[in-house]
């Protein structure tokens, strides 16, 4: 085992989702802010969090609308992901110059990205300022789900399917080789899961 | 494209990072458990939040001490995070059984998992209930980081070294194939981003 150096606090915890947020009123005062600081927080009732800097220009469309969407980015919407991170909605509207396609979520005047195969639709409960960023913590209205995932016997998510990707320490990555599947470090092997 | 199932309200937000908490106080009163609902909530100052059920034995380690640590889990330790979170550590040493190092953190008498490659060390200082969990937010005291991911050069970390494993709709992945780095939407091709 190696040894270990100190280092001052940090943001450290990867890898992490990268999603694209969708916010303000379809269609016409909409945005798209790239998050990484996002995270479910609470299964029943199901809730997430976003962390967002005063600043951005979706803080106040959020604060104002009290609703937000969050869209699952695949490997395909890496690069205008990061576009949407990169730039501003008071300069540009994202929506025109990257070529997604904004719906209204069902449950809100909220755009969702029609591209993204996931829409989680949330409404706001609390916002915490914390320092550089304000946290809010968002109930789940309703998740739109692309019908390509579902398996059309069963009726199963196979999420795989969608080849979402991860952000670690400033860097995107593809969701890669399946390690197990929650509790197999207890299950007896069968001929299913033994390779 | 295709077109989109509604669904009921679920924790969709994913991949997420799989990680161990280490908490309690070394070396006599210790626990270890594994949490998926954890994520990054602020940078300046660096703070990160973990949900935990009231009715998990950590839960009442971590509200005692205000300590926790958060150890990052590479694919070689997937086996023993998945065992950690399906055992209880009223029933079970999970250190002696899973052959994990304890050691006394910097900044606090929590134990860290030696094994872990990045050890983020912190202190709760607010504990919100929001139905099956309660979310634990807390700053970042230190990151005692491995050697073995610090570019002996020139200091920089090289994360991606230790192989991080994600969390995602039951499975656990590899993190996968680089994408890009954050901002190559934007960049000028270079012999060096080029490819």
């Amino acid at each position: 085992m190696n040894g270990k150096q100190i280092w001052k606090p940090g943001t450290m915890l990867n890898p992490v989702p990268v999603v694209m947020v969708s916010c303000g009123t379809f269609p016409d005062k909409m945005n798209i802010i790239t998050v990484a600081w996002a995270g479910t927080i609470c299964s029943d009732p199901a809730m997430l969090s976003i962390s967002v800097r005063k600043e951005r220009f979706s803080h106040s469309l959020i604060q104002d609308t009290g609703k937000f969407v969050v869209n699952l980015v695949t490997d395909r919407l890496v690069k205008v992901t990061d576009w949407c991170g990169v730039k501003s909605g008071r300069d540009v509207n994202k929506f025109a110059e990257t070529g997604l396609t904004p719906q209204k979520a069902n449950t809100s005047d909220c755009p969702i990205i029609a591209q993204s195969p996931v829409n989680i639709e949330c409404t706001v409960t609390q916002v915490i300022e914390l320092g550089s960023h304000d946290m809010f913590i968002a109930k789940i209205d309703t998740v739109d789900v692309d019908d390509s995932l579902i398996d059309p016997k069963t009726g199963a998510l196979k999420l795989y399917k969608a080849g979402l990707a991860v952000y670690s320490h400033g860097f995107y990555y593809k969701t890669g080789e399946m390690i197990g599947r929650f509790g197999y470090s207890v299950k007896k092997q069968t001929k299913d899961n033994k390779k």
